[in-house]
């Protein structure tokens, strides 16, 4: 059992709550029995070391036992090394080291027909983490986050996407002028979502391939990106509220994909 | 000037982050000018006091202005000061000290046809402060808060619901039964939201008044509440994401039924 929370291995778990650590290591940290759970059950290959204490493990033995199975390393620790690993005040009992699982960008984009969601400027972890599980969730092809971004390895991000990080693949790194030219290589209509659009979300033809482009929660979607974008669409408010935040104007247009897709 | 950060009216003002000092006091903070400016412009007859520091005053001269103007007293005081008063870490610069704008269950009600949202259970401040923006932003009637969930006056809520408490009609503070015997009564047909859902969204008739019923962001709707519903709906997932979260599934909700509604 480990006990010390200053031993080197503790010290080097934690540190990966940083961006520059994840980044030399090669390597991050699912928190959490829900995150570990898909991240055994979707990708158990990436996985490299899991980490539980006592009340973790009692209440989670079936993931104990497919971590074992699947050949990982399970050490059992005691809650103040978790807690000392950890980047919340309640690990929860049990987390995971595992390398990353984007891909690039042209693998990204090899998923057939529908549609893809594209994330740049998106800084607020939390905000890229519910659109990534609303990506999921609608059925995208993949999710592909600009350089300009959030890293997607950030624990916050982690957290909120409640494991859809290891269910569609996921593209980083790429500037977003990049990344809107291979998709319309692709044969994918470029929506731009943004509050200050022309084109109503209900007046927009979904049905064929395309891609929505999500930007930063507090200012939009830069003038010169909307320009390179072929059409630039506006979820309809209908009371008083000024704006919809991030992750709601892009559920609202990932949903109306899904369905248009659908019918 | 004030400059005195341990002062008995700055010690009030920081109190009211707590729900007694607020039950007790009557009034609750609007923080940042986002919040001021929605606060002077939808309910100026609510507030009681300004607070500014010189770069909030300097940089909202209109919201300073408009306090003026409506016979509010404006105080300036020492970044220090609003930053003792303050709930975040970042003030913004300026805030209101308000009363309460809840109205009775009957009130909400009558603003003629068209959906409500009911929250309950939910206990997260920024779930339910953003599903209150969506509310406002689909065209809702009302929102209608039970006992059992986080108080709106929290200054959580009231940043999440960037200024939609003072958009419509809310009404707090009876019992989940009530609520939804009262709805009832008015016609409203009455549809829970939850994951465990019979009826998919996209099936469900919504161009007939109703109210949806929002519950636990955790667990859902209480089984119990679910049977005094008309129907139980589900917000379909087409992916792998096990769930969405709260403000998600409401999102989509919320914007069928404007959309249903406008046909």
């Amino acid at each position: 059992m480990l006990t010390n929370p200053r031993a080197e291995r503790v010290k080097a778990v934690h540190a990966l709550g940083r961006r520059s650590a994840r980044l030399r290591a090669g390597r991050f940290v699912a928190e959490g029995p829900q995150a570990v759970r898909e991240l055994l059950g979707f990708r158990p290959e990436t996985v490299l070391d899991v980490y539980g204490d006592p009340e973790g493990g009692a209440r989670h033995t079936a993931l104990i036992e497919s971590a074992r199975t699947a050949g990982i390393p399970v050490h059992e620790c005691s809650p103040d090394v978790l807690g000392a690993m950890s980047d919340t005040q309640h690990p929860q009992g049990i987390l995971a080291v595992c390398r990353p699982v984007d891909v690039p960008l042209a693998a990204a984009l090899d998923g057939g027909p529908g549609f893809v969601v594209v994330l740049t400027h998106v800084r607020d972890p939390g905000n890229a983490g519910t659109v990534i599980r609303g990506a999921d969730a609608t059925g995208a092809r993949c999710v592909v986050v600009s350089d300009a971004s959030v890293d997607i390895y950030n624990p916050k991000v982690v957290r909120s996407s409640v494991g859809s990080l290891w269910h569609l693949p996921i593209s980083i790194g790429e500037s977003i002028e990049t990344i809107l030219a291979v998709c319309r290589d692709r044969g994918l209509r470029v929506l731009a979502a943004d509050g200050g659009g022309t084109d109503l979300l209900p007046d927009v033809e979904l049905q064929t391939p395309h891609a929505w482009v999500m930007g930063n929660e507090a200012w939009g979607l830069d003038p010169q990106i909307r320009s390179l974008c072929d059409q630039v669409v506006r979820v309809p408010i209908y009371g008083r509220a000024e704006s919809l935040n991030l992750a709601m104007a892009a559920t609202c247009c990932m949903y109306a994909s899904a369905g248009a897709l659908r019918t």
